[in-house]
């Protein structure tokens, strides 16, 4: 795409600073200029090369000098309401945690005005820390995409299906899931709808394959987790005689639309098998530590050609959404795990958190770097802090000594949502005092064992 | 200890929120008043029951509402001045980044001015992200003590012994040992001065013994790097025909004052060994997974009744000096590794940051935790922002979702030291300047290949 700039004006530019472009050829600019008009990126130039810098005006000049201005953050996949779960029952064996507190929690206290005020403080969150676009799937999921419109947040939500209790009626499904496309494909290009099966061991094969039919049809994203725990191989591997991905690509939903979350328990063959199919596999490496989950092969995964994305995973078991902690953990996680200080470089990380992303919920041409034509889905990160000096190089500053919270200006859309730590669209005290209610009740269920 | 209050007045006086005392019973206080005079603690009680309450002075009351209010963390193994090489090379493999980076640029740019101003700069990140204390070896090792009794903080200081690239004259080096000590008692109570041994693998048994006498015969902490490396596991054994800590035990080295460091590839026998000689250890998650060293077996450890206190090593391993980052990842590794996600829960984490740390510097009946006649060495954390809400549990969400710049104030000796992220003792911008100046001159020689 091409630097285009017309004598009308430009809505913001931001100067000075580093410019990580994050775009195929990882250019990096010093002093560079951003021009932004009508929510996309018009020129991405040298300061001293802006076209026609004595004739253009700009609504909005946001100086970036001592910081880096980058593509913000794509969280690949999250539980958006279940912050209202966050730190209530932790270091617990996996049944335990799963049955005698989360799905208690969730059977009594989920509802359209939990999942709407979970997924604000959320948007909240992930805004202040860096985060442009997330990919989420929850109950009423209508609500989370009406936080995301409200609150000027880029999302992929996802309507979800399982066969839990029982097993879906097939046209029911179908009509919730082309009903739920329609509905939000009206919010373009903010909301991108999309759908999503729970699992391989909660689906019917008749579910996963009916569902993938409407996403194919209607050329959205599926999401699916995939072995995440070494017990649902098992399930799968019993049922099915084969191990899961197989048994996916064998009903025929693993294409490049798909996206696989976990695959942390894969073989080589199942490896082979996702990328021959190019699906597309979201990454969440603090959840899976802390409910011992396991470690995906992802150094493997990315040196084979598989687009992965990073992605935090639900509050519940993380338990917070800030990207900037996840890619720390990326980076270190597989360098022990593998015993190899090489794999999983600075780079290689934040392109996961960035672009791959983009790549991984396929709208890398829109966003994901910043680049002329694309949205502009832009963050300033304050480098001027002790933490953050001295800078030999931004990617290992970011990746490894940045937090969420150096964070300073976040551009969605060319809308400015959070500047100078303040978030523009969301009132936050008002917010957080709605959600300390929901946990109010939540705590007093909980701890009367009821 | 016993609250006491006489009439003269306090210095400071902390008033609600909640406090985490830390104490041996894990006493929990809502709503507390906690009153600070000459560098110490004088009462912990609840607010209500604050002694005399109509009739004393507080010359500074800090409002704590919405706030944790918790002992200081304390970093038990640091090498401050390696700030100046942060993010310098990562990614590398151990021996190139040691030889082609670390080494080289140690060489050439260590000095007292360059000692000090990385020291200076790595105390104000660490108060900004809620450590009070750190122990610390490295060169010119006075300088970091000056830095330290210049900004405020507290530090166990080690001068540090290395048979590299020759044999030390054991008389020279107990006469340095002692002129440290000595130089440095003078400024009890904020600096306690130590000695630090590099390696078994560094250091010839002759000046590990020898250094250890001068520690014993002067009451102080004995530092050593053990077992980092499976290689030099490996050394030692060839060189002396047992692992490390029996070798160690044989030359009489280990006894309740000696941290040994890192502690990674031990086997069962070592870890009784250790227990049996009461040797504390101090746990660098982050540094080991970065470097791909390995993980500890600290569950084990801790288990057995071995003190365990948390350390973020230097931060060209790490890359910074955030506790609270350290903290969720000693929370989240060991789940992953023991695929366990019951062991290294919260509290255990929190406490292994605080009254562990003091216990393993040997001086747990002076500070690590909030009790009368102890230091006043204490964090206000606040917790009324979107990524802390809701609030079920503070030891969870101190561990899994706080960083280091959710710290409000901070508290050494009854100095305070930082109040509203403002550091009050060190001018950051000037010290940014010369550590950048610094830095610029290591990028230029190590950029040209010099």
């Amino acid at each position: 795409m091409e630097n285009v700039m017309d004598n009308s004006g430009l809505d913001i530019l931001i100067e000075g600073g580093t410019l990580l472009t994050m775009s195929e050829s990882m250019n990096v600019i010093e002093n560079p200029a951003i021009g932004i008009k009508d929510g996309r990126i018009a020129f991405v130039v040298q300061k001293k090369d802006v076209p026609g810098k004595d004739t253009y005006t700009a609504k909005t000049v946001l100086n970036a000098s001592g910081s880096v201005i980058m593509p913000g953050l794509i969280n690949t996949h999250t539980h958006l309401p279940m912050v209202c779960f966050r730190g209530l029952a932790d270091d617990l064996p996996l049944m335990e945690w799963l049955n005698n507190h989360i799905f208690p929690a969730e059977a009594r206290f989920v509802n359209r005005d939990m999942v709407y005020a979970g997924s604000m403080l959320a948007i909240a969150e992930m805004i202040l820390s860096g985060t442009t676009m997330f990919c989420d799937a929850y109950f009423y999921e209508s609500s989370v995409a009406r936080a995301a419109v409200d609150s000027g947040m880029r999302a992929v939500v996802s309507q979800g299906f399982i066969d839990l209790p029982k097993q879906n009626d097939p046209v029911k499904i179908v009509d919730i899931a082309e009903t739920f496309i329609k509905k939000w494909q009206e919010k373009a290009p903010l909301i991108i709808p999309s759908l999503a099966c729970h699992s391989p061991y909660t689906c019917s094969p008749e579910t996963l394959a009916c569902i993938k039919d409407v996403a194919r049809k209607n050329g959205v994203l599926y999401n699916i987790h995939v072995s995440e725990t070494k017990e649902e191989v098992a399930i799968i591997n019993e049922r099915f005689g084969k191990r899961p991905v197989p048994y996916l690509r064998d009903i025929n939903v693993l294409d490049d639309l798909t996206l696989a979350v976990h695959c942390i328990w894969l073989d080589d063959d199942e490896i082979e098998m996702l990328h021959e199919c190019d699906v597309k596999v979201s990454h969440n490496p603090e959840s899976n530590m802390k409910l011992a989950a396991g470690c995906a092969h992802v150094p493997i995964m990315i040196k084979k050609g598989i687009t992965v994305g990073l992605g935090t995973d639900g509050c519940a078991s993380n338990n917070d959404l800030d990207m900037f902690g996840e890619m720390a953990t990326a980076a270190r996680i597989h360098k022990v795990i593998r015993m190899d200080p090489t794999v999983m470089d600075a780079k290689t990380v934040l392109r996961m958190a960035t672009i791959s992303g983009a790549k991984a919920l396929g709208i890398e041409d829109q966003t994901g770097s910043i680049e002329p034509g694309k949205y502009a889905d832009i963050i300033i990160v304050d480098m001027d802090k002790p933490h953050l000096t001295p800078l030999y190089n931004c990617y290992s500053q970011l990746v490894y000594a940045a937090s969420g919270s150096d964070v300073k200006t976040s551009i969605i859309g060319g809308n400015i949502v959070m500047h100078e730590r303040k978030l523009l669209h969301i009132d936050v005290p008002s917010l957080m005092r709605e959600v300390r209610t929901i946990a109010h009740a939540i705590a007093e269920n909980s701890f009367s064992g009821g």
